[in-house]
């Protein structure tokens, strides 16, 4: 059987060893793998693949980012004004078909977030086999305990609070450590537990200016001058992320965003508390998304990829391979794209961090 | 109220972000903490213990050990000739509970393995109030889905896998690496997967040595002439662990451990066939308990300290707090030390390391 | 002999390491040690100091950051309109005098960058007996070979290129890394050579907007799409930092800091280049002093403290302990600190990461 | 030019980098790079080489071990019987010589350890050009300041001595970790001063059991219950490493080594003072050679890399590339490989080490 092999969007550690995994664990039955570079754009003319064999996926496991190279989107972008946010040009998708069918594709792997798979949806109805991996560094599916990319973005994390704890302890310092999550916090939530931070600001629990500041002056007063604080990049405040301007520049609250959200707090403060607190954030970046995937995300990496291998033997289309109390499960894609897994205040995480005295932001 | 704690048997890395998120997560309601040191000798006369409040466990959740120390069973080791191999001496237990009395415990959370909460066990029948919190770097109770220790355990022994690769194909070696697990495989069979071993033994899957030497010689000849094999030190070949002496030495195969399983396969691959292999071993030892824990056994022990606070202050006695699904489970200390959870030849790790190539010795 | 221990300016990983060397190599001879918290204002009314004993230094030696909390200079700031510009106020000085005398203070070891170290002097010259010890993370001392923290900050930036390596790679960006280095742009060279960056911006050697240009479109052109490249904060341009403003914003260049030189560096280039490269920037800020040091940089905290010790009990006042060719020299503080080694286009380290192709700006 | 690259004996994580950066720094210059593969086997017939050209070493300077394979002497070891314990039978010298010849190559890099490096002297007295690269992970040559792979052995050192304290605490254990070095201790002696050992032994400075001892009962006394040891796998003891068998099995000292010094040391105490201490040791074995080079070793093995690409174009032949203070000096490989940089008792790092309490075992 010949199957292809694509990953599209935001790259995450672990997605060699899903690559590796498949294909280690098909040509061995005599299946053949073609993968498909650049996501979506590789299926499109002027095709880009190549042939990955044994050899080809060869000691790649451990190496983060992905050989295929990824882009968000391409050409697989909604088009524009069709009045479904998600739909892809028609003759895109003939075409990506087309492609597919000339090379000798029998199944396409995609491996990806909601935005790659809802493409791949889209061409599953033009009757193409699909079978999804999901990839999203915010373990945030409802329809799978743990994505690949998670477990080590949430290790990076925590070894930069670690290293901000010393400093901001020997400098009575408050450090806001900015990390990645836009809509979900569990990278914040889990590296903040993990990393001893005294608050932690999420997404799906807006925080409240006036109480961060009451709380780190009641720190200040009960003897603990430094403070770490861990952002997620999506934390809102209630009030929205107004900047407070001078009376002199502006008669009104502005939505300014400052380069990174730590920094419009940390702003923020500073304007209702001059002077009080010693202000310093991080944003960590893209340091996060890449390097040696530790070892957790490589053993899920190669459950899913030696997973996804099988349901495109197994004639398993239109699914997506997931993991649920340890076992393989397969999910209708357009089910498990459709349900995200937010933090909520009672779930385990929250609860342990409050009862050890860490602050949520209201 | 009075709240004892108190860790038996080997140490784990997480063991101080237990305690620390037990005092923590109790001292601002009132409750007070008593850490009694060196396991059950701290509560045996003369008493061993401190009082752990805030600033006690400031700043140790991240640092391996115990603050407490440890020790294994002590003189709550079983009375020889007493029948029951797990019987402890009657006046050693009422020494225990007149000496928690004495100093006010009202309840007494145990951190330990099946020999710790064994004898936590016989003290509640005495009319202790116990909380149990299981301690197992081999992940291996059916109770709970994850055990703290675990996880940083598997990061050091991937880490040693994966230095040791380089230089296994850089000398066209056979190395094999031992790690921890007598009666349960899981951190072989977990960082064998994640570290890509070539061959993984583990104690609930005896191995053959024919087939091993079978192994290694249809590597050398498709190419591979280097290999690294995970071995856990309870790993068992299907014939036992015999040292084919030579004649001159001796008539028959004897049963003799070489400083370590690894050390004793290697001296008998050498015999099976002399001069075909470059056979190297390393016994990771001690490092693998040892130093700061990662960042999910940090939140697991966090997760378990908050819960065993709460279990006291409810009293939930005779219980151990467990993880299922990401909520916490009470379920009787009886119960939960009395079923293993060991590997299975079906299960989702050894299922994945089959399918892409690793070998399991038989 | 009664032995002060003072810190100031900015925190290094290793400075726990150098207090706990000087007290441990003092006690066992009898000498008695006093720590000064928060830098300057600790020898200032009122006093901030404890008594520093074998127990109050245990463990600490690979904990980053310093037990004894610091501060830039506080009190011990140039008075101002002073006409030099380091001159502290002569009251403020007498007062340190006058205090280190009350509590008995023989020598005081004065750990520091030029700052913290100029008024070590200003202090020598009231009478006061001072050993120094140079700290700064930029390893910028002519007397000394090399100084502690530097190393520390140098893995931190590679791991962090590292990890950048592999997601520019998947995505064909070209990914700016910011580290530390206002003056001397040592850790950015030596994690730029160390981390396979194809470019190197310091301030030593100010680049050329148009060349950097020139440069990427020259990798794009011969296949490599993707660069890392580091910069050190101080980093210049020729021109200046503009920010070519729309011709509707102003009718001329600007000089702005856009949160960090590499932020202006991509706004920059995009201005130039619309839309030919994908350009992303990382600010790895105070990560880089926070953490465990490496076991290079706590070697040589050790042998700083030692020898600073030494030279207190030996009366080499006014000196500053510098290591050179693995020997310990003293050199008179007024001249260590007059005299920066700054990177030059011809030391070893520029020779070689030209050699191999790596590009610096112009 | 044409230029043979060939490396010898055991591996180094560090040798890709110097590799890579070998061909980087030459290809520019129109220089054509062959690489012989598995030491000097690759040179003999049949030959084993490959063109190395910039794709070839494209990524691996951070991967450990070395793409061209390596053994440890080979064909190359001397010949039996022929008085001189390093000469290399003649014959197999005019082989290595006519087959450089008829494969072109002008110049041959040789990067190795005093037995790799005997050979090349040996074909240059055939007329061979020959540049020597320094590889020793022992540190231990006089002619260069620092060679590449020792700092980051130190540093897995360092790491399993800092996991071995935590565990040493909580147990009341004595630990030892067995580190390289049969004949230069410099490995143990940085790693024990880094990773806060409290003893010390090295080949250089023979141990004395009873003193030993002594030190740990005397520690014990002062409430140092658990001790770290650091031991070079060729230290030794002031009386040979007997091993006091019991009176039935023998009635004299024998010299037996138990699997490594540091299991016969353990062995020795007990006997000397049964049950006192509780007894430990591991043995680091291969994983300190493996792995990911740090920045250190990386830089230094580009720095070795590009000199050793410059040696060979400019006709520097029968010298080897070392570094002097930050500088590159090309000494006779004759004269190189003869002198040997031993620990002394009185060198910087054991003084240090002395200076804070930690004993060398005599």
């Amino acid at each position: 059987m010949k199957i292809g092999i694509l990953n599209g969007g935001g790259d995450v550690q672990p997605l060699n060893a899903v690559i590796s995994s498949i294909v280690k664990s098909g040509v061995h039955d005599g299946h053949e793998f073609i993968g498909f570079e650049k996501g979506w754009e590789g299926v499109l003319s002027p095709m880009l693949y190549r042939t990955l064999d044994q050899k080809a996926v060869r000691g790649i496991s451990h190496v983060g980012g992905t050989i295929l190279g990824t882009v968000n989107k391409g050409r697989f972008a909604a088009k524009v004004g069709a009045g479904d946010k998600n739909k892809i040009d028609d003759e895109i998708l003939n075409q990506a078909k087309a492609n597919l069918e000339k090379v000798g594709v029998e199944a396409l792997i995609v491996i990806g977030g909601d935005g790659t798979l809802s493409g791949a949806l889209q061409l599953a109805d033009k009757g193409v086999n699909i079978v999804g991996v999901p990839k999203t560094i915010d373990n945030d599916l409802k329809s799978t305990d743990k994505t690949f990319g998670f477990s080590t973005a949430v290790d990076i994390a925590t070894e930069a609070l670690d290293r901000t704890h010393t400093t901001a302890t020997s400098h009575d310092r408050v450090i806001f450590v900015e990390v990645m999550g836009r809509h979900a916090g569990w990278i914040a939530l889990n590296s903040g537990l993990a990393g001893g931070a005294d608050m932690i600001l999420l997404p799906e629990m807006p925080f409240d200016y006036k109480k961060i500041v009451e709380f780190l002056r009641m720190r200040k007063e009960t003897g603990y001058r430094s403070s770490v604080v861990v952002v997620a990049e999506g934390a809102t405040s209630k009030e929205g992320f107004f900047v407070t301007l001078e009376p002199a520049e502006s008669t009104q609250k502005q939505e300014i965003k400052l380069g990174g959200i730590s920094n419009t707090i940390i702003h923020n403060i500073e304007k209702m508390a001059p002077g009080e607190f010693e202000l310093r954030n991080t944003v960590l970046g893209h340091v996060q998304r890449g390097g040696t995937p530790n070892s957790e995300d490589r053993i899920l990496a190669k459950q899913y990829g030696v997973a996804a291998m099988e349901a495109a033997v197994n004639g398993d289309y239109g699914k997506m391979v997931s993991i649920r109390d340890g076992k393989i499960v397969l999910v209708p894609i357009a089910e498990a794209v459709a349900q995200l897994k937010l933090v909520t205040p009672d779930c385990l995480e929250v609860h342990t961090a409050k009862r050890i005295g860490v602050f949520f932001g209201s």
